[in-house]
């Protein structure tokens, strides 16, 4: 991070630590080679190294088994990947999709695609007043017919932590499959996919201090067999003829192509250092920066808070009479860079009858001073519309 | 590239220069922040730099558009997005797609997946003496059913470069698009997708010196303009609503999540480095070399030399008695990294009556001196084996 920046845009992107960049720079330099195909020595040691960080990943999440985790370009592909090789081969017509309405674009579109091709329908979980998940609702609108629950464990917007175990229980008890969408959540409290008994996890990379162009798809490991494949081509085949392929077990059937290596590499760092800190002291952390943001914005009469109370390091909020965009430039020329936008939720924001709201999310690397430079820039946007 | 070490790998995966690391570590580091959203102005400098990259590539391939040129993880992803999005709208029951025998997995795989979906026929071109496509066959073979034909437009076994601009006129002239997996040519010639008059071009950066988990589809503006989305998400929508989402145009539509932002960096530093050297003198190079390793190969008598005299950069062989992995192994004690094994052309294999080849890989790296070190090796090989 950039000295004298106050950067409070971690729910887009998180700034890497030096470990991870320096893994990344290792991995292209010295030790470069591909993976899975070499005969010689150095391509063997990165396929090595590529296989130790599915291990790495598996234990970071609580999997049963690297083989459970699939590699994949971020949370976005994880999700068309289970909506194209799962859904697809397992909805039928008259089905339905429950999914809530602050969730991302990339845990709505993909489904919606799924729901034209397939003829299945979609269903929409309100929200609580503090506008968090309402799974009270959740257990009263449940039906058969609904086959798969797509939720964010840590909502974008607000910061909302869901009750995944409650989530998870409510959607088996009426035989639905449980996908999360864990990009807020792995940076910023502990997931672990057993305890959760979630049945599909997905994350990005880039959101947890790692490389872009990365992510995991999460899946159990009898869902992942029962999967057809998503692209085809090299390293996820058994055997190639013009009359007959077959196709190799999960996970490499969902890695056609050369993956991305060294984004693989500097994920374990990024893993490594998020767990090195500790992610209870990073969600303490976070906890107190998000309350000295929202007592800081409590300070202004025109200020409307979003979410509830207790978020995990992201605040979304309004000033009555401003474009969010105003505020982020402003804040901008004070060198504090936060969110403004619909932050791929559109549905969300036409729940609250708003277009947008400012974002402030935080990570590791922010202080008290940074809430204190987000505050003093909050004076200024009230002063220049006052 | 680590001294006294002869890679002759390139085909599979390119060494990094130091221009390339560098940018990468430059985007991770002081620059990092994530495009197309930020209020910020550091996240409109990444989107400037993130577009301008999509404009280094269209010059680079002669594309008529940045418009044209679409983000993929790597060649792989393009080809399955192209067959998804284009061959699964556009082709119907009883039409058929027209492939070489010489093909890459990723260009046979996708295919045969379309197939099975669409009820459509793969054919496919056999090849001359040397192992070269035969477009003679092609021409006599087409027929108005052949909607799509896809090809190499280098082969990664055998070098052998195709005479793309004749392919295009005999598949335009039968009504046919054209699809080039570029994967080996974009490094090793110089590429004008108007002059050869292709319909969609795919290569990956990483064969072409650049990071890894970053490639380009280029297709022409009305084709892609006309095909779906691939995967749903953030910045591919337009507008999103539970009741109706539209999409955004290309290429946009086409990138779906945050992208690999800084793998979209490494390839324009990737592009420089190759343009700065020049293709005209990477070609003439890598010919060098690959002359010499045939002439050195020839003077065993146990070896088979497969592919033209004029290939770009790739020579495949095998040893009477020896399999290739005994080669490589071999070589490999020697310092000197090649591949053995099928090369993901598994029906090619099929076709020569042996179950893998020996290749070296040149690139602009190598130099006379890998080629001795090469032949000293084969030398020890045919010595152990003799």
């Amino acid at each position: 991070m950039p000295a004298g920046w106050a950067y409070l845009d971690t729910a887009a992107t998180a700034q890497k630590p030096q470990v991870v960049i320096d893994a990344i720079t290792r991995g292209y330099d010295t030790t470069y080679a591909t993976v899975h195909r070499g005969v010689y020595q150095r391509s063997a040691d990165m396929t090595l190294a590529y296989e130790a960080a599915r291990e790495r990943v598996a234990r970071f999440i609580g999997a049963a088994s690297p083989n459970e985790c699939v590699f994949v370009r971020g949370a976005t592909e994880g999700i068309n990947l289970v909506a194209q090789c799962w859904a697809v081969t397992q909805l039928k017509a008259g089905d339905r999709i429950l999914l809530s309405l602050l969730e991302h674009h990339s845990n709505i579109v993909p489904w919606q695609m799924v729901a034209e091709r397939m003829g299945v329908g979609i269903d929409v979980i309100p929200l609580t007043a503090d506008h968090a998940i309402d799974l009270d609702a959740m257990a009263a609108m449940i039906r058969p017919e609904h086959k798969l629950v797509a939720l964010a464990h840590v909502s974008n917007v607000t910061g909302a932590v869901l009750d995944a175990r409650r989530a998870a229980d409510i959607a088996h008890r009426n035989g639905a499959r449980l996908l999360l969408d864990g990009c807020q959540a792995v940076a910023r409290i502990a997931v672990d996919v057993q305890a959760l008994d979630c049945d599909f996890y997905v994350f990005s990379g880039h959101k947890l201090y790692g490389p872009t162009g990365i992510g995991v798809l999460w899946g159990r490991a009898e869902l992942l067999e029962a999967m057809p494949p998503y692209q085809g081509g090299g390293a996820m085949i058994d055997k190639v003829s013009f009359e007959r392929t077959t196709y190799a077990p999960p996970p490499a059937r969902f890695e056609a192509g050369t993956p991305h290596i060294v984004g693989v590499l500097g994920l374990h760092a990024a893993i490594d250092y998020v767990d090195g800190i500790g992610l209870g002291a990073i969600h303490a952390h976070e906890t107190a920066l998000v309350h000295a943001a929202r007592e800081a914005l409590r300070g202004f009469n025109s200020v409307t808070l979003y979410g509830p109370e207790e978020s995990a390091g992201i605040v979304s909020f309004a000033i009555e009479g401003v474009h969010p965009h105003d505020i982020g430039t402003i804040l901008d020329e004070g060198h504090v860079a936060i969110r403004a936008g619909h932050h791929c939720a559109q549905p969300l924001m036409d729940a609250l009858g708003i277009p947008a709201t400012a974002r402030a999310s935080f990570g590791v690397y922010n202080s008290p001073g940074d809430v204190e430079a987000f505050a003093r820039g909050i004076e200024r946007v009230t002063r220049i519309f006052g």
